[in-house]
Parts: structure tokens; C-alpha cells; sequence
């Protein structure tokens, strides 16, 4: 493991150790055990990316010199916000959701103890957020300002979920409500304002930045965000699963993929009724019939014009900005996601 | 109907409009339509108590003066974003509870249209929350201290869920956890922190105070709400259900009501035997004989006379406190609750 990764660990247990001692409420012994479990199975085990970029983006955005331990601390912390954030989303869309496994492992509320205290499980880790800025940050000038990027960016998250929920309503099946500006609003909403400008976000706040003045660097990666889950849609079905580390099933699931919706807008009248009727199918003839019309549409070169598009319009982005330091951050976070395999 | 809460009413119109307008978000049709009806299904239904008491309590502390048509608007914004926590804790408390009915209509998530996507609803209901206080308050010197405020009440009341959905864990029926001290406990954090203290606490921001030094006035509303709880348990079993118009299930409910722990800390041996082998069965036989053993046990008396001891106790620390405003506002409180028979 890096050095970065287990110091970003390190403060994952001084804050777990603070709210299970959290002198704001008076804990029985069953359920501090309870949080601990709770923790433990839902924050730590993802890749971990969205928190550690808090740290990378402050570092580049104090031109790379070294920081005092306090600094990585609370830039941790912070990403750690972040990660108590992505917990928070997860443990409830898995049951909105029905899905079964998460990381490797059952959903949260798969386990036969939890169930539906799941919900408030979810609850909970929400609130761990503002305990935890409330713990460290409480006495900063930006104190304020990071309870409003949390709160905007948690009601964005909350909006495009719901836009994600209604339009793939299930027992609904209608892939005539799919098109190229709802997938995009859905991404925008429900992914890129919480893993790409909320990163971000946190280290120009920590930097003493003002974030109205950097609408354009939210604009960057919000776009980011989109061409980011673009790429995972593609991989989702092109990817070699061995690389992947999973086999994507967005198209039995009916999901509003990237793939579909371009599908949707090159088909013809006779492909347009293959895609209705054999998208959203868990069987594999339909599940290959879809994939096949992938293939005569060209939808990998279509992807291939799309992700070099999407790179030239976010590098010449990145260099009309007028901070080398913000560029190094943009141009880190791009470097990071560029032609990636997985 | 009152004036007052006509007003109060015609604020909910203005909240509504301004979030299904909200400059943060795209809707789409779809979605502006799903939250309109989500808010008029699940927020404005209940008896309103807890919002109107803001504008009650900001207008005692302001000795009774006429307010201003801008006062009284914040205050009942304030009140809504109460009962907008109220909606959020009851659509998901429904979920975890797998309720059937609340107020007399199914719950949210019962409807087939709804399902799962309940959870989701929930989680808008609290966004807007701070959406409502940012396009509000902002500007105030108090904001900071009322988003604190908010999410202090909140992580304190979902604390309380948790042990109370721990503690009466399904399929775990074990009448050995409950207490007196885990009842006291569950009902100060589920239901005080959010019902009692917390449509003062905003009348004294908006008022300027600092709740800093009013922790007194905290513990005297802690201890009003465990006494309106215990009042509630209490008449779950022995109200009248033409006056309380809803007939009681806490017995076949298993729920961990004042009742049953006294009953546990009053009865002997063959007792306990009866209470362990009948409580928590929806068989009117099993109810019968716990309605009987709480008559042996004389528990009507017991709680008349924990009543009269609540009443003494509250009396003499609201006299103890220094401001007479302050002391109308509890006093007014306590008049609501005291004796009352639904
Ligand atoms: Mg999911
Ligand atoms: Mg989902
Ligand atoms: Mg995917
Ligand atoms: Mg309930
Ligand atoms: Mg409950
Ligand atoms: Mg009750």
C-alpha cells in the first residue's frame, strides 16, 4: 500500500474512534458496536479514489511543497467526507436498488441482522458527515461554506437519483423515455457533483478559495464527471471482464447506459424494434441480439470519436485557465481517467 | 380554521413553489410532478403542532408584540423545515416499521407507484431542508448556528432510532432489553430532541439568542417530551379510542412503551412469566391478559402519579428560570400537554 493510502487510513480509525465516542449522544454498548460494524463493512472498502484526490488536488493546488501533518489530516478528513458520502448513496440505492452484492460482498442490508435498519443506517452515515465538520472544521473561516457544498452537493446527488429512479421505473420498461439529454442529466446529477467537483471543491475551500469564483473549474469537471461515466457505460458491455474485474450486466438490467441511448439515436426503424424488444431481458439470445446491433452500429468507434472529442474539449478547457496550479489539478484528475481500461 | 395556521399554510404554498423552482436542479416534467406530489402527500398532513409552535414560541419571547409580516414568515419557515424533518423520519420510519397506514392514508411507500423509491423521497424531504434555510437565512448571522442546530437534532433523533430498532430487533422478541433507563433513553433522542427543543431552539436564534446558555432550557424540553412520550404509551392502552380516534397496538406491537417496562420493574415472578409469554402477540386473548395484569399492577395510578411528580418537577424549574419570556414559552408548552386525553 502507499504511504498516502495507509496515512488516509490512519485517520479513518481517529474518526471512527470520535463518533463511536461521540459526547452528543449516549451510546448503549449494543449499538456502538453496532456503528462500529456498520462502518467497517460500508466506508473503507471501495477504491477510495474520490477521498484521496482531496489530498492529491490541495497538495497541486499548493504548488506540490510539502504539507505539515495537520494538512494531510484535515484534507483526509475531508476526503473521508466524502467517502462517509459515497457509503451513505450506496447502502440505500443497493435496496432501491434490490441488488445483492456490493464490493465483493452482500449488500449491507442483505445481511440477515440488518435488513431494513439499513435505511437509517444510511441516515446515519450522513450524519457522521457533519459531525465530523463539526469536529474539525467548526472553528475554520470556510466552516460555512463546506456545509453548503455538502448540503448542494448532497441535494444534487438526491435530484438526479430520483430522476434515475422515475424514468427506470420498474415494471415500466419504456425505452422510448431514454435519450441522449436525460442519460446526461441523470450522470450530471448523480455522479459528477459528487465524485468530481466535490473532490475538488474541499481543497480549494481548505486553500482558503472562494468556490463562486470557480464556476468554470465545476463546469470542467462536471463534464468530466459525464465523459467519465460515458467511459463506464462503454466498458460495461466492450470491456474484457478479466480487466474489468466484474461482467457488466447494464443491458439485461435495462439501464439508461450511454450505449443505448446512441444506439437509440443511430437505428433504424427495423433496429429500433430489435432494441425494444430484446433490451431489458435477462436472457442471453436477446442480451446477444443487442450486443450484435452494438457492433453494426458501430458503437465502439462511435465511443472512440467521443472520448477524443470529449479529451481535446477538456484539455483546451483546462488551458484557458488562468491558475497553473488549478490546471495541475484538472490535469491530474484527467490523466487519471483518459483512455482507462477499467 | 385558525388564522394562524391558514397563514401557516399559505408559507407551505411559497416553500413549495420555490423548490420545485430550484435554480440547482433541472426537473424535467416528470420529476417537478413526483416531488409536487410528494410534498403534498407526506408533508402538510399531520396536526402541524411542532411547526406552529415556532411562530407561538418567537412571539412569546417577543413579549407577546404584534410581529411583522417578515417575522412571521421566517418563523413559519423555520416551523416548515420542522415538519418537513417530521415527513423525512416518518416516510422512512414506515419503510423500517413496514407500516401499513399513517394519518389515515397509506404510507408513501406503500403505494404501488412509490415502492422503494420512498427511500429516495426521504432523502429529498431532508435536502430540503437546506435548501429552504439557504434561501432564507443565509444572509443571517444565525445561519451557521441553525444549520448546527438542524443537524445536531438530526444525528441525535437517528440515534434514537437506532436503538430503538435494535433494541425490538424483528424476530428477536426479547422483553429482557427493555428498561426503564433504554425506554428513557430511545424516546429522549427519537422523539424530545426534534418534537421539544428543537422549535425553541429556533425561536431563540431567530430572536438572537445564543443556545449556548440555554442548556437549562434544553434539559427542562428533554424532560417535557420523555413526559409527553410516556403519555402517549400510557394512552396507547387506557384512552378512550373514540377520543384518541385511533385504537392502541403497542401491546401486539412488542413496542417498548412505558407501560411494559413498569410492569416489568412492578411484577413478581409469575407475573413476569405471564408478561414474557403474552406481550408482543396479536391475539386478543394475549392482549386481554397483559391489559389485565396492568389493571392488577395498578398502573393507571402509577401513571397518574409519575404525571403529578412530571408536572411538580417541570413547575418548579421553569419558576427557577431567570426570563419571564422564557418561562411563558414553557409554560406554554407544558399547558398543551398537561392532562391531555388524546
Ligand atoms: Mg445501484
Ligand atoms: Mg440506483
Ligand atoms: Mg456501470
Ligand atoms: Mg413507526
Ligand atoms: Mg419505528
Ligand atoms: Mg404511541
Amino acid at each position: 500500500m502507499s504511504d498516502l493510502k495507509s496515512q488516509f487510513l490512519d485517520v479513518y480509525a481517529v474518526l471512527k474512534s470520535e463518533l463511536l465516542n461521540d459526547p452528543d449522544f449516549e451510546f448503549t454498548d449494543d449499538s456502538r458496536q453496532w456503528v462500529d460494524k456498520m462502518l467497517d463493512y460500508n466506508v473503507p472498502g471501495g477504491k477510495l479514489n474520490r477521498g484521496l484526490s482531496v489530498i492529491d488536488s490541495y497538495s497541486l493546488l499548493n504548488d506540490g511543497r510539502e504539507l505539515t501533518s495537520e494538512e494531510i489530516f484535515q484534507a483526509s478528513a475531508l476526503g473521508w467526507c466524502i467517502e462517509w458520502l459515497q457509503a451513505y448513496f450506496l447502502v440505500l440505492d443497493d435496496i432501491m436498488d434490490n441488488s445483492h452484492t456490493r464490493r465483493g460482498q452482500p449488500c449491507w442490508y442483505k445481511l440477515p441482522k440488518v435488513g431494513m435498519i439499513a435505511v437509517n443506517d444510511g441516515i446515519l452515515l450522513r450524519n457522521h458527515i457533519t459531525r465530523i465538520l463539526k469536529n474539525h472544521f467548526r472553528a475554520k473561516p470556510y466552516y460555512v461554506d463546506l456545509l453548503d457544498l455538502f448540503n448542494e452537493v448532497e441535494f444534487q446527488t438526491a435530484s438526479g437519483q430520483m430522476i434515475d429512479l422515475i424514468t427506470t421505473l420498474v415494471g415500466e420498461k419504456d425505452l422510448s423515455k431514454y435519450s441522449l439529454p436525460i442519460h446526461r442529466r441523470i450522470v450530471q446529477y448523480k455522479t459528477a457533483y459528487y465524485s468530481f467537483y466535490l473532490p475538488v471543491a474541499c481543497a480549494l475551500l481548505m486553500a482558503g478559495d472562494n468556490l463562486d469564483k470557480h464556476v468554470d473549474v465545476k463546469n470542467i469537471l462536471i463534464e468530466m464527471g459525464i465523459y467519465f461515466q460515458v467511459q463506464d457505460d462503454y466498458l460495461d458491455c466492450f470491456a474484457d471482464p478479466e480487466v474489468l474485474g466484474k461482467i457488466g450486466t447494464d443491458i439485461q438490467d435495462f439501464k439508461c447506459s450511454w450505449l443505448v441511448v446512441k444506439a437509440l439515436e443511430l437505428c433504424n426503424e427495423e433496429q429500433k424494434k430489435l432494441l425494444y424488444e430484446n433490451y431489458g431481458k435477462d436472457d442471453s439470445e436477446c442480451i446477444a441480439k443487442i450486443k450484435a446491433l452494438y457492433n453494426d452500429l458501430k458503437l465502439e468507434e462511435v465511443f472512440l470519436e467521443y472520448e477524443k472529442k470529449s479529451y481535446e474539449k477538456l484539455t483546451s478547457s483546462i488551458a484557458a485557465h488562468p491558475s497553473k496550479a488549478v490546471q495541475a489539478v484538472l490535469h491530474s484528475f484527467l490523466g487519471k481517467i483518459y483512455k482507462r481500461q477499467k
